[in-house]
């Protein structure tokens, strides 16, 4: 059988490869919304212009009602023969309205349309991570404002470096998925320009008006260069980029998890409800969830590589190639959604072991630089003086198999004479947290101040929403 | 309702979202077969060694197979609950045969059993690409001796450097797919060890007999070590790269198809069975199965790219991240097959446009190198010499607006007093291929004997594949 | 030798392999400006709060510039030993000022300083792509002015699809250029917050005030949290990823002088200046700028790509895994400068060869369209029976060997009796662009306007950057 | 200027940022040694052939090797002007011995010469890698006898699944770095076939000798078709594979190495030479060359990504793309080596703190499964049911705060009758690893007499390399 649509001219129909590596149905399906709404909104116009008649118009309209919630019902078949969304719809309206349908596609391409089609998709998923970011956000700046003076390690290397609060560490995750919010909301605003009317390539020479569809549409502006409306898909590298850099965030969150979820650290106990066990070793409570959000950044990261490597090196205006958008689109944006629900799950269900953590906290001299500040601030030594001679007393100390805080002051004094009793003020955990006072430290009463003000502005963001 | 098969010590189950992330049915249901095969030759293991009894080993079996005719018959249910191919087997199992089916999973883990299966997977599918790529070197090779002595513009820098003929083009591919053949072969030969009986990690105190479950089930040996057997994700890694690798063999074959289907190069016409038209432009008869091919090499990049990513960093020896491993597999090994179908089909129908070819392999002075290398051999110039001779010689000829054969001999004695009226012997595209003699060279006897010698040995391939 | 500056407790020295792998200077050297800048504003924050003495200052700030100028100068020494550029300054300031150099690093780390030093970096790229993108986008749209007239061929997969004028082709990548100076634009502002004053993680006890530096170092604001101010390197990813669309859009261009440049499509000469000759083939004129251009797009998806991987399942705060962002990240931004310089370069020299555009702009039955939307306008068919009476018209003209504008009238209505000789109006090339009058489409006086405006406005980004 | 060796017909130079784009003499003058013994068979050859006369090529390879002299002792100017290593090492010839330099260029091109080059220059990295891989090996093999017995904690998940040994972690890292061996080796094979003679691209005329070349520079044969030779840059993707898998490895060895290090587990101390300290902590001991290890992965799957970006649709056969090929590839197989030989070092000084593995691999009730399988074995359920009741027990045991071998027998028969006193031999550590005698099991039987195996196998690669 030839192609219904665009079979005029062909003797002999697509073999069956062709058909499976042509066809974009399969996946595309899931514009449908995107599809129909486009189709209307171009109708309207059609008819506000007069390139069609408003009596048409008005059946086109209700026949693309029909298909819409026949699709929404489950009872409308998709054939693949028909190649993509665009050709179901148009055949299916045929079926319902008859030769009328064959107006639809007055003064538009393929081209426009699936371009129209997939930043309306996007847009939509650009809003519903938004959501979802902000939810996440709200599950760590409350567990940020619970855990405010809840000391644990702050690592670099992986060391115990100096103690923190656990609410501070939750807070530079609200930071991090702020920016992913504003990388999305920057990619939001960019594409938000309406390709349809811009026809195969070149516009039309019917006398459409772009500027009413892409105010129906919600768009900001028509796209103003034809050949670059059709052409482009940097909407879907830009998101996929801010889709990735969300990924990375989450999975070094999941790796925190899973380290957190050991038996070795045991800093965290996750709900059942995200946990796991073995088929073979009973005892087992896997983070599973955490594994497949670290695991999953791969496959985001695998979508934005893929889609620029479609789009390298390709002529304007648009190639087939550019079929290869979607799938691997659709796939990061539903994974990501996932990763970012269960990770807020998985936040908001975690029990902390807050003596775990104070016990790491305060392993490994992690307030020698309480020590090394104290020296300059009380002893007047310079940084690299002071530097220095912590690190003799960390050395002794080690040898002596003592905390900083149970060595002798005699020993300290043999090291350094300036050293005073009052040294031992600054070298508890405690003390050591509370002193971070500077703009963004960790000190328990600046974590409590900018949680209570985050959930205050995500409470906000999350009624506009 | 707790997880049927590992849920003994949970209180509550997981929550929708880890369902939705957990599961990997969706997607594993794809290695019932392997699953079941290695299911039987556990079973036959178990009975021979005396951990299970001859008769439960016989009702066990009978049961995979009938498990294994429900799915192939499409009757079989699967279930998201049950999580992956193997509880849902297992689940099954114990439905038709009573509580038995629990002896199945003695001296195994789902960690080796996934690995064993996904092996297996693998492999079955680098048999089927090496059949595909046979099929493929078959058409260009047959279509590189009915095109030995066609020529065509040979290309450097998309600019005509020397003419070469049609069929040493094809064979260039033909090696190149025989490379693909050979890092598949490898890949095959390295990944061919039974991870069976390595357990969860740490081997097993039953006495089982891993030879003999790596023979039955076609493995060289089985893997050496039980950690490594089970953290082992290299054969998809390995498999992936030499994918990505053929994948950039065809994405540049499918460029030069749309480059050479173009109205300006006019070397090649599709058949219609590889050609689509177009909803707006109703002229077109578009090369998309070559854009598909060339887009798709994205997807499977990005497939190599997103495994590495999964497994970097992963500690020993199973995490759930590995779970990740199948989709993209799947999805870039059946992205090759189709791949490398459609251009099997392309290249097998593809009308050769001698005439364009000759045209265009005579233009752009293509036999300057003929004529500098005549210079050394004829008139003793050195080659720089005769490089900068020629050089003169090109420029007059742009000048004058004359293709080299046509300039005056004395326009050429006048820029090189040696030059002869023997020169316009090599200045023909004709001479210039025939002269390319040397091993490897493009000479039409070259071509013919090379595309010959290829159509036996793929033959003799394809007989025994 | 043990280490200067963080050796106090170590027995022995780092093994060779160790200095290899862990020095930095060999390439965060070119951060010597930024990292001076940075010191100095701590310096005087230091001593504005009192934390140092106003003269011991003063001293640091005159040691600090003639570091700066010795490293300018050419003088300076860089050693591998002392690892990174702030070590090599330090210890070069303790040279030169003696131990008040120890007093440099109060309430500081290195966390936080190369994330300082890095961001001003990064800063600075950005502002410098803006103006070399600036500068492209003005040789495009002064070309498109020239050319608002100039006919070629619109392609969708690569088969001429519709004309198209020139002019618009160029000011569709002045679109894509200013969508790139767009995101780097959203960059620069999203990465403006200083991280100096957060220390190692977890800010300090110092009663520093970050406003200050950050005011002093043209940040927006500090950074609001300590330990994401020292773990984040989103502002480098985002840059590259802002890179990496633009590389794809360079790609694009590069690739379509590459196919313009051939003898087959002749649409363009390329200047000398970016052409090259062949070793072997005197005739030959090679865009090797083109070709380069299209390549180093691999280089930038891979900066971005392989910073992606190094970030993946990091846990908070600092790991050494960091240090690998410099790299690839210097090399990507020169890179991109280079692309954006030379595609300038191109474009400005570049000779259009009208004829041949215009020749191949009529070929393969480009105004089908017309004909199709012809049959709509003026003789009342819907477009689906518009574009099936355009294939068959297609069909006959090809069979006929003639262009659609050469086909007898009768033959036209014996396919169509509506069809009048008024359809000759619209079967020109000429008349196709003039006609193509919606917003954003091909029409000259479109194209000549649009040209215009970004003219003017592109002239009053040049001023004021 | 105009260029000297392809200037002939250019009237203007190339431009500075010509220049800059095109000029490779920066970084491919690493080929020296390669251009130079390649110039020396091809000279011989030419000699051999009678293309050239026997004095002139003696007086060719003596002069070829005075400039190895030269570049080897650092007393040859390199010049960007020249372009590339080819030129500029003819350009010196030139000066050394005269106009008979311009012989040396006879029937070849810079085609065939660099890929040449780059193939001789791939596979001495290869030889190298093979034997630094051989080396780390060693350390492990050997660390994996010393601690065949050494129990620590098999994990899943990070969650404590069964004991194993520690020798037999590190022999599963043995298996691994075999298979990077093997792929490498396989690649070593199949590039091994000479490009040169190829020429431009199409062969040439001159009666010259592939196979002696071939011979001369160690090549199993010469290329077979001239257009593949020139345009293939497989040879470096599959090695970069190659070294993208061995990363993977690396880098998951160096992610277990950051966890054992710290405070935590506490499994491993490194020794100083593989230690750095803070600048502002001066406690800290930071596994830096681990971290960079890790991340190091990520240079090598970008140069991987990168390249094959690069080739990615490239149409036959050379292409100035092609000219990216070489950055990326020393830069990855230079890290490769660094990152092997870092890995060496620090596997062979490390300290194992045996005690602390011991205390982890008790932890967890990491001896379920051996309660389960003797559920199996000696009371005679099936494995379903016993895992079932082991995850009672192990519930049991969690509510009260023992380990499972610590548990009341009557508590134990409570929840399944069956148990007898025996169950408590199967329950410790010891005796759970000494029961996996299973072929490749963590018996420290096998681990010995595996580990022992593999140093002698070591030791006679070794020697052999």
């Amino acid at each position: 059988m030839t192609n219904k649509m665009w079979g005029g001219r062909f003797s002999t129909g697509p073999s069956e490869i062709m058909e499976e590596i042509n066809a974009s149905i399969d996946f595309d399906k899931r514009l449908y919304a995107q599809d129909i709404a486009a189709s209307k909104a171009h109708c309207a116009m059609l008819a506000e212009t007069g390139i069609i008649g408003a009596q048409d118009a008005k059946t086109l309209a209700q026949g693309l009602d029909v298909i819409l919630t026949e699709i929404e019902g489950g009872t409308f078949t998709f054939s693949r023969a028909l190649e993509d969304i665009h050709m179901n719809v148009e055949a299916r309206l045929e079926e319902l309205v008859g030769p009328v349908a064959g107006k639809l596609h007055t003064a538009r391409s393929r081209n426009d349309q699936v371009a129209t089609d997939f930043k309306l998709y996007v847009r939509d998923a650009i809003d519903a991570l938004d959501e979802h970011l902000c939810a996440l956000q709200q599950a760590l700046a409350h567990k940020a404002e619970e855990h405010a003076a809840t000391v644990m390690p702050g690592y670099t290397h992986l060391q115990s470096a100096q103690p923190i609060t656990f609410g501070h560490h939750c807070l530079a995750y609200v930071e991090m998925f702020q920016r992913d919010r504003g990388r999305f909301a920057d990619a939001r605003t960019r594409l938000n320009e309406s390709p349809l009317g811009a026809g195969a390539l070149a516009g039309t020479s019917f006398p459409i008006d772009r500027k009413q569809t892409a105010k129906a549409l919600g768009f900001d502006r028509p796209a103003a260069n034809s050949l670059d409306a059709v052409s482009d898909r940097d909407f879907a590298l830009e998101t996929l980029a801010a889709a990735s850099i969300a990924a990375i965030h989450l999975s070094r969150l999941a790796e925190e998890i899973v380290l957190w979820c050991s038996a070795e650290f045991g800093f965290v106990a996750l709900g059942d409800g995200f946990t796991t066990g073995s088929s073979m070793m009973p005892q087992k409570r896997n983070p599973d969830a955490a594994e497949l959000i670290r695991a999953k950044a791969g496959r985001i990261l695998a979508a934005l590589q893929g889609l620029l490597v479609v789009m390298k090196g390709l002529p304007l205006a648009y190639s087939k190639d550019m079929q290869e958008d979607k799938e691997a689109t659709f796939g990061a944006l539903d994974a990501l959604a996932l990763m970012i629900s269960a990770m807020t799950g998985m936040i908001a269900s975690a029990e902390i072991n807050e003596k775990s953590m104070r016990k790491s906290a305060g392993a490994g001299h992690s307030t020698a630089t309480d020590l090394a500040d104290w020296l300059v601030q009380s002893a007047g030594l310079t940084f690299r003086d002071a530097h220095h001679v912590t690190g003799r007393i960390v050395a002794a100390a080690d040898e002596a198999n003592l905390p900083l805080w149970r060595m002798p002051l005699e020993t300290l004094q043999s090291l350094e004479k300036r050293i005073t009793a009052d040294v031992f003020d600054v070298l508890s955990v405690a003390k050591s947290v509370k002193s971070r006072t500077s703009l963004g430290g960790t000190a328990p009463k600046n974590v409590r101040k900018n949680a209570r003000s985050w959930i205050k502005r995500l409470e906000r963001d999350s009624r506009s929403g």
